[in-house]
């Protein structure tokens, strides 16, 4: 549970502007573990050279965090920063089955953040570093006239027939999700709320903890691409909805997801209700689960017992791939309609 | 020369909040080759995936723009400000000596930009990408809520021992730039100066051509890496007195600087004389050549015949490393003094 001093700062910390980039680089560097023997040039010199994996291919992506869209300063504390957006990237390496290797950090920082934020930020960000094995090979930093914005590069390897993609689904394949989906959303929701509240949030619960410290599916991730019993795979970054359709795009079929056994969160779903909502509807919209979608061919059960046992993380089966021609639909019970496009859109 | 309308943009380009992130991210797309065969799983999925060259270690960097800390939207048109962001990073792999491979662009963009800036940055991206041959494989776009900032990381490979650091210059060594040295700063600052007189830029001339659109020097850089005449390299990113105290500490030297032999363009030198300024004070401090600036063993003159001849741009033996105890010094005539410590810091 987070403790959201370091985001209040404190009178005592000076501000980052009183700091040179080269002391702040050295603040960073200080937060590392040593680097391992691939690292053959790290932070310091005008890029990181590295030594590449024999017989693997390479997995690449990158992810932003910017203040005031993708997390609200008041309630988010900065460890919490830090390690989402590290977060959000091994996420993206576990839905390619990917194993993390390095991490390039490009920070646009606010010359009035307070230096205990700064320290926070790479706290958070060190912590699930060390966690997943994943070294700080190089970055850059900058200050930034307006929010603060952290942009995360990460590098994993997988073997070349073992990634993961979003096209391999085929009509009658079962699809599953990893964990519990709508959970973030509601921590979100509560967090906001004891915003308005002027509610102390020491009181969180699973939910926010969930929306603050998600936890990336790497272990499931490997998991599914070794056993290779995924047949196509996608992280839950802008809700189950728009996995689902991104995954039916990609592969070239329909779905059929089954709302009465989606894995809601117990407090989440009272959360939804309390509020008038429905609890099915939120979930499916809500975004920040960071889990894992992915479908496999049916009666694939035996060969998902490695991923269940040693996976981290409860699987459901949620529904079935269907023909192209007949959409993306969801079933309550004896109704069945097309499932609502919701997802945040960046832009829009 | 530049053509600001697309800074400007027009009355009739509609805002980029009245597209969604798909529309974008295809418009991107859009602007790009087809992808290379080692890019086994590019733009579309999680990640993107890439098979390593081989008997090659790779190079990677991340370097940023954000808009009112390294450019000013009222005088940088749109296409330079994508030309600029991948320069800045193709520059860096110049001075590890690395062949460009790929990129990741990942951009935060106001709603109230343009679709016309917008697309002004990506065909300012694409045209330098096409001609150092770098695939743009992946990346990230989001709305930015304050300034623009465009964040590219770039990956590149040298072979194991060619890979250029700023720790290899000995006491002895002679120390070279490429090009000329402080035309960026006076473009600049002829910008500025049009800008408070209202006057088009459209009488650009060589200083500003040079700030907007920098030439990385990846074609000197693979010669220095390749003919092993280099022992240490840097890119002029922050200015010369901040390069040559870089390539001191991390080689442990100290360097002698001689002022009558920098390489100072005729409009830079012009251009700061007639604003009462010291042009040899201000070459040294200004930043944004990217140039590269490099040591070589005394009498290599020979070895550096090749990267005189294809390295497509003039070097001079601008002073020589020394012993640290030495420090860094500059002479102008008979006097000599300590070389200012100038040079550009993102946070003071």
């Amino acid at each position: 549970v987070a403790d959201t001093s370091a985001a209040r700062g404190s009178a005592a910390s000076p501000a980052v502007s009183t700091f040179t980039e080269q002391d702040l680089i050295a603040r960073v560097q200080r937060a590392l573990p040593p680097p391992p023997a691939w690292l053959l040039v790290g932070i310091g010199d005008d890029a990181a050279v590295v030594e590449p994996e024999r017989n693997r291919v390479e997995v690449l992506s990158v992810d932003a965090l910017v203040e005031g869209v993708h997390f609200d300063r008041a309630f988010v504390p900065a460890d919490a920063t830090g390690y989402r957006a590290l977060a959000v990237n091994l996420s993206d390496l576990a839905a390619m089955g990917a194993e993390p290797r390095l991490a390039l950090l490009s920070m646009a920082v606010p010359g009035d953040w307070l230096i205990d934020q700064f320290d926070g930020v790479i706290a958070g960000l060190t912590r699930l570093a060390a966690e997943y094995r994943i070294h700080v090979a190089g970055g850059n930093l900058t200050r930034s006239p307006g929010p603060f914005m952290i942009d995360i590069t990460v590098l994993g390897t997988v073997k070349r027939r073992q990634a993961l993609t979003r096209a391999g689904a085929r009509p009658g394949d079962d699809i599953y999700v990893s964990g519990t989906v709508g959970t973030a959303a509601a921590g979100l929701g509560m967090l906001r709320a004891s915003l308005l509240n002027k509610k102390d949030t020491t009181d969180q619960n699973a939910c926010i903890n969930r929306y603050l410290y998600p936890e990336p599916r790497v272990r499931l991730g490997l998991l599914l691409s070794r056993t290779r019993v995924a047949t196509a795979a996608i992280d839950l970054s802008d809700g189950l909805a728009d996995a689902v359709y991104r995954i039916a795009d990609a592969s070239g079929v329909g779905a059929m997801v089954d709302a009465g056994v989606l894995p809601l969160d117990a407090g989440a779903r009272g959360w939804f209700s309390q509020r008038g909502a429905d609890p099915i509807t939120e979930a499916i919209a809500g975004g920040d689960d960071y889990e894992l979608l992915f479908t496999a061919r049916p009666r694939s059960e035996g060969r998902l017992a490695a991923a269940r046992r040693h996976g981290q993380v409860p699987l459901t089966r949620i529904g079935v791939c269907t023909d192209r021609s007949r959409g993306v639909r969801i079933r309550h019970g004896e109704t069945e309609r097309e499932l609502p496009r919701a997802g945040y859109d960046h832009f829009r």
